[in-house]
């Protein structure tokens, strides 16, 4: 049987991985995509999402555009994001452009409408910033008893990378993650850079990859080929020819929840510092004042990372 | 010809005033109210409008419920508001239960289509926190552009009310008064706590009003009675026997705009201070540095205001 | 018998009027000077009030160098100010060169050492950015005990000059002021904006002066015709040809309490805003939650003002 | 020869084993004590140092009051910190009471004499708030050039102590660190928890001192012994048994450099975050955009912080 979820992302090359792992997986049924404001704006993560979702031969799984800024912030804070997001990732994805087209439905209704008249499980997958998410909270009450488990690509604890203090998802509309950390969720899991920074995809797995010759093992290859490059010269990792996929890393939870290892512990996110907006404040000690309300992964297993990768983009969609 | 509205109100004492002047004045075109958490929670500003609307035979104008909390903050910080709400509001008007319902539709959907299908000029008026507008902004990009005149209760610069800097609706969701004020709509007319002040409604008024014997004067009359015992006990303006009717005076605005006075120019919200978080910072120097956003009101017409009200009220619905 | 007083000056055009008066009006005695930065940079403001005392013959009291910065930021963020304060002050007072010195002994020293010493009441007059004060109120615990009444120019309600929230001496060390203003002095006056603009000086006034033909008169009427040509083309007041002359208000108010009307509120530093850093947050509701700190002027009787400037500069040194 | 150095401490049972080792090893020169507010009121904290020198027979060495509050903010802030600082250090150190006393002169005044005057090198070792050293920057624009090297015991990057966030010494004036960090000194190191909860001693460790039959040694095992007992009931370490003897690994680092390992990197002090307050901000990536200002220890070597403890303890005061 099937585990349903819908993607939030901002495609965006690792979004773009997590999309192909979840729509090509056996076990896991993507029923929509939404997207939002961030690595790019939305409706280039519309489009990029489109061809993606073309690209495999899954142009049936809908996409739904979100929202095109912060929540409450009018002038999106972007200056070294940006640059950073061209090289990681470029505008526009290098694949054939799209030929489907996004639904007329906002992403919030979509994803509002979806869990009111929901029968089944359905798992909420943010791996962009959490504009959409806050905004479903905040116009419908009963929104986050209705999702059973959202996992989220956000955060860090020992290496921000926007900031020093702070993770790119989380930073780029914090008051919209503040919101989320706060909501009450009955399971929240968090996949910060702490645990994708230790599932670091090398460039001969790129190269197993294409060699599969499928058109998600090409267009993974390529994704995560600019994203090596990238980072070998803007952020290198503890070892060259490799790079984090962040957002694939949520999905493959998914399919095998010890592909990472998580602590339950508070977690809150800065909104009003001089030089820490965005920080996922993570209790370490866990002295008991504040309740867990995260399940906050600490170390990935990148072995079983990249074979679930590799094993997955093996497939065409039926 | 009338001009249609729509008012965005957290019925409220004030609000129901404002909404009986809206829906009774032969110049204007009440299209809809939304309701939004503030002065009580939002299912009884629901109530309480739809009782308001039913008490003057207006049952026909739509009520769309609107946001619960403030948009990005989960917990509604109202400790002092409450208390003092309960005095000048009550939860629930007394006047008797609604017989008509809420539309199915949610306010800010509402509000976003209304606009999006509008083909004559609707003017925009929030009387409660910023919410529901907030959200109607950041979900459509062309939100904004599509409003031609929005004018909204709030703000304070001389005097605060729910902090010695702030006055409740900005201060109630800072972060959303933030967003709107800088969101650069083509009119946007503040009246703020510096103009109500001015536009003391007496007792001698409100027994003016019940003499009229119309179903408005009467709620009018009990209403303002209301706010005068209250805020002669907490909060004493410079006459006794007087209380400010706040949201009505942005409804007087449409009818006569000589009503209030006011001076264009810059107006940001604080949304981080220790000790300031909701003031409206009113760039009273105007050197330029910021181009006018703001039609700020620093004076009402008190005789004006209150002879609008009285001629208004002695009306029935048609 | 003649009251004792300390000048904690940014000498600066009004401070040097203020110098003046208190080391020429017979009921005043003036036992030191202290600097601080501000309006130009410390070692300019000592050398200023070098300059003054000199030209009036009372280079008898002592000048004290204090703080060079702010107390604990340590980038002075005078981009705006000082551009402005060189309008209205110059780095250098047109008068002729000091021949006097200062004193070895650090201003901090000499305020803490003089108020541990003392055996009659000494009123503290702050004039400047409050950087002194707040260090001598760090280090001596008996500070604040020993300070019979300290009489700060600072702060504003209406209109700040510096930001629209904040006036300068606040602004220009928030962190100071808003531990002055919490230390819990005997008593505290504090004469802002709200006043000084009331009790503006015309050019007629500086006429008058100079035609008094003595020291203080001429360098009155030049320092304040100064005020007046940069008052006028940066920051017109009321009034054109004539501006306030800030900080001789608070020593004219030494000499008659009458020539400003003062209330007694609470009155708070804000620190942390992000448009509201140096705002004097003033309780004017006064709703009793905080006992009142300050006597708040609102207001000044610029004729009792005008006089006592034209009659003390009348005057010689012994 | 011997090297110069200067604790400003707010002795507390760690402070106390700082003191003892600069006092006795044999290589060091410790010029003078200077106290502060933060583990306990800076009486206490005067008291408890004056006690721990005459028992192990250093007198001679002087020991100069310091600032009893945070330097801005009149509060203390310790509700938490208080109670855990009474398990940790108790009011007053459990050693005979101090025949010698406090010098008349201010710690910051002693300081700033103390450097002016200076013809070696002294290094600064500050292992409470920052708040003595702060002011001394303030008052002295020459302060920091004369510093060679300050030592520092405080911050945190992996785990804070006081909140999840902070650790206590950066927290309690948050302020006066931030200054401190971005003062400018020559060479600044930092001793964070990150090394000092690497560097544990041990119960055995503590019976092993005692054994020397030395006054250092039998005062060591008992601030020793009760930290460990402390930490064991309120906040366990990775090991039982074993309790961080902070602030004696700034003093260790100065006899043996390679007693810890430092990365040189910039760190600032958020001020203004409401999660963060006193949180050290560690550029970890270190991508050039401010240049390094601080050596950061990330690491100690617990081995050979514990033998210099032993070996110094072993000795008494020629």
């Amino acid at each position: 049987m099937s585990r349903k979820l819908i993607l939030d992302v901002d495609t965006g090359t690792d979004d773009a991985v997590a999309i192909m792992l979840a729509a090509l997986h056996p076990e896991l049924d993507l029923i929509g995509v939404t997207t939002v404001n961030g690595n790019v704006e939305v409706r280039y993560c519309t489009d990029n999402s489109l061809r993606t979702l073309d690209f495999i031969g899954r142009s049936d799984i809908p996409v739904f555009e979100g929202i095109a800024r912060p929540l409450v912030r009018p002038d999106f804070p972007i200056p070294r994001a940006s640059k950073k997001s061209t090289g990681v990732h470029g505008q526009t994805l290098d694949i054939p452009a799209a030929t489907s087209t996004r639904q007329h439905q906002r992403a919030v209704d979509f994803l509002i409408e979806t869990y009111r008249a929901a029968t089944e499980a359905i798992t909420l997958v943010p791996t962009g910033p959490l504009t959409n998410i806050a905004a479903a909270i905040a116009l419908d009450p009963k929104f986050v008893e209705r999702v059973p488990e959202i996992v989220i690509m956000g955060g860090a604890h020992h290496h921000g990378n926007v900031t020093p203090a702070a993770e790119f998802n989380i930073w780029a509309d914090a008051d919209a993650a503040a919101s989320v950390l706060a909501a009450g969720f009955r399971k929240l899991v968090m996949v910060p850079l702490d645990a994708t920074h230790q599932a670091l995809v090398s460039m001969q797995a790129c190269d197993d990859m294409a060699a599969l010759g499928t058109p998600a093992g090409i267009a993974a290859a390529r994704f995560i080929g600019r994203r090596i490059r990238a980072y070998d010269s803007n952020q290198p990792m503890a070892e060259r020819n490799a790079a984090p996929v962040h957002d694939a890393l949520c999905v493959a939870y998914l399919v095998d929840p010890t592909v990472i290892t998580t602590t339950h512990l508070h977690v809150a996110v800065e909104t009003q510092g001089a030089l820490t907006v965005g920080r996922t404040v993570v209790d370490t000690n866990a002295r008991g004042e504040q309740a867990p309300n995260c399940h906050f992964a600490f170390h990935a297993d990148r072995r079983k990372f990249v074979a679930i990768l590799r094993e997955t983009f093996a497939r065409v969609a039926a």
